[in-house]
């Protein structure tokens, strides 16, 4: 089953203790794009600039994605600039320039309105709906969002929880959202504001699902994936998008939805995220083959699996 | 087999989200001697001050641990209070006064000298390595340290890791020995300076372990352990101990030592600090029953494993 992502597609100015990249292809879309083409079909609804070449569209359709939904607008593409120490779960922003993107209006293509399964990146929650509702016929939909709209627009971002089946964002937001400290407490409050189910994405140290009473299947335990230790971070940009990549990609792909798929769905996007951070940019995830990241899916299950 | 623990008996004065509580049986050997009790017989080496009570001695005797090794000392028993936020991986010390702990020389009676696993607890490096060097017989040692003798005694703690099979200790101070952010390159670094196997303790999120080349096995693929989210952490004081008394006690209650025994060790470590943190201090370790370790257990194992 094919499905869609809306998010940004961004021009990337990266610099991390392992070297320096500018103005290199980066965006949300741009990474759960490439993570999810690998279990498959992918269309993407986004905007760019006069800037955005033939080039930079050639890595996307090389993984087979639908790009029909990239609209172009006069002006330059979303561009971003960050800087990371030591800590890879820290990003210091050196800039942060909006472009087309400030006035991003998602426009769906009417051909890609049957689309089964369907990923909200993070962009402004009253725009998620409006695409949300707009997909009126999708058997799942994904959702992602951070600080700035938890604080600046909590009612709009309450609206589309109710929205999302399965909300995936980090601890801090989860936290932040609930406002409970204890991550098991605050995932109940979480859930108990619209989504089945919620991916708590904890950086080096994996993610973990917590269930709705019901939703999926049976009981209220968690799940959890851990993450790969990875000898050289090169560049943590997109780790995140890249998981919910491969968390929803491999979902898409199943025929039933249950908890033991969604279950090896938060292994893959584990996967797919300790991929992406071993090069800088979109890298690593341009020329993997389904062997690799079938060779990584079983590291990550014998580094927890008991006799 | 039996296990000896060398190190702190304390009275704790702890504040937390959850309460209060003032003066209550504290230490790392007290927490390790309780956890590693469910798996195998304990004995302990500490010193205590006058007002260390029969009732106090009857809070580790109930678990049939041998305290013959504890050595009353003229003076107050060491202790320590401290207050934790939100964040239950950070306390705030209000206070520490070492006491009669400040001059301790462990003494191990003879009575103790056959035994076959030996943990060294938080203490000075010279001090950790002279019982190891009295204790010849040892099978296994375990060992922990933390920033205070990484930073102002590294030369004696160099002495001491070349005596230590299995290093337990934290992120932080993992990095911080060897003077590299990424874990599992620093990881490497530890073992090159003498242990065979590191446990890094990761807190909320369970725990690591990486083993040297060969070492207990074969290939040098890390294990991780999750750690269960727990909804109320009511005093994360002593989990750290109690984590290491559950992984050395299980160790030592087995004929075998290989990495499958390492690996369900790492495991039952997780366990008994999820007991550790639901109460006030010692509380939850003083009344658990081996059914009520085992079914945890088990739900540690359902929390990472795929059908």
């Amino acid at each position: 089953m094919s499905i869609l992502v809306v998010g940004s597609v961004a021009f990337d100015t990266i610099s991390s203790p392992a070297g320096h990249v500018a103005n290199i292809l980066g965006g949300a879309a741009t990474y759960f794009s490439l993570a999810a083409s690998y279990f498959t079909n992918v269309r993407v609804v986004a905007v760019v600039g006069d800037d955005f070449s033939a080039e930079h569209e050639a890595i996307l359709k090389e993984r087979n994605i639908d790009t029909r939904g990239i609209e172009r607008a006069a002006g330059k593409t979303f561009r971003w600039g960050g800087t990371y120490s030591d800590n890879p779960n820290e990003a210091k922003t050196d800039f942060t320039e909006l472009n087309v993107f400030e006035k991003f209006q998602p426009r769906i293509p009417k051909e890609y309105l049957d689309t089964s399964f369907l990923f909200l990146a993070n962009i402004h929650p009253t725009l998620q709906a409006a695409v949300r509702l707009e997909m009126n016929g999708v058997r799942l939909t994904g959702g992602d969002t951070m600080n700035f709209w938890i604080q600046r627009t909590p009612k709009e971002l309450a609206e589309t929880l109710r929205l999302v089946n399965v909300l995936l964002i980090n601890d801090t937001e989860t936290k932040m959202i609930a406002g409970d400290s204890n991550l098991p407490r605050a995932a109940k409050k979480v859930l108990a504001l619209g989504p089945q189910a919620l991916v708590v994405k904890h950086g080096e140290y994996g993610a973990t699902i917590f269930f709705r009473e019901g939703a999926f299947g049976v009981g209220t335990h968690p799940f959890r994936a851990p993450a790969l230790p990875i000898d050289e971070v090169k560049d943590p940009t997109g780790a995140g998008d890249s998981f919910a990549g491969g968390f929803m990609g491999y979902i898409a792909s199943q025929g039933e939805i249950n908890r033991e798929v969604l279950k090896r769905a938060l292994f893959y996007g584990g996967v797919m995220g300790s991929f992406a951070v071993e090069r800088f940019g979109t890298e690593r995830l341009q020329n993997l083959s389904r062997g690799e990241i079938d060779a990584r899916f079983q590291l990550f299950r014998e580094l927890t699996h008991l006799e």
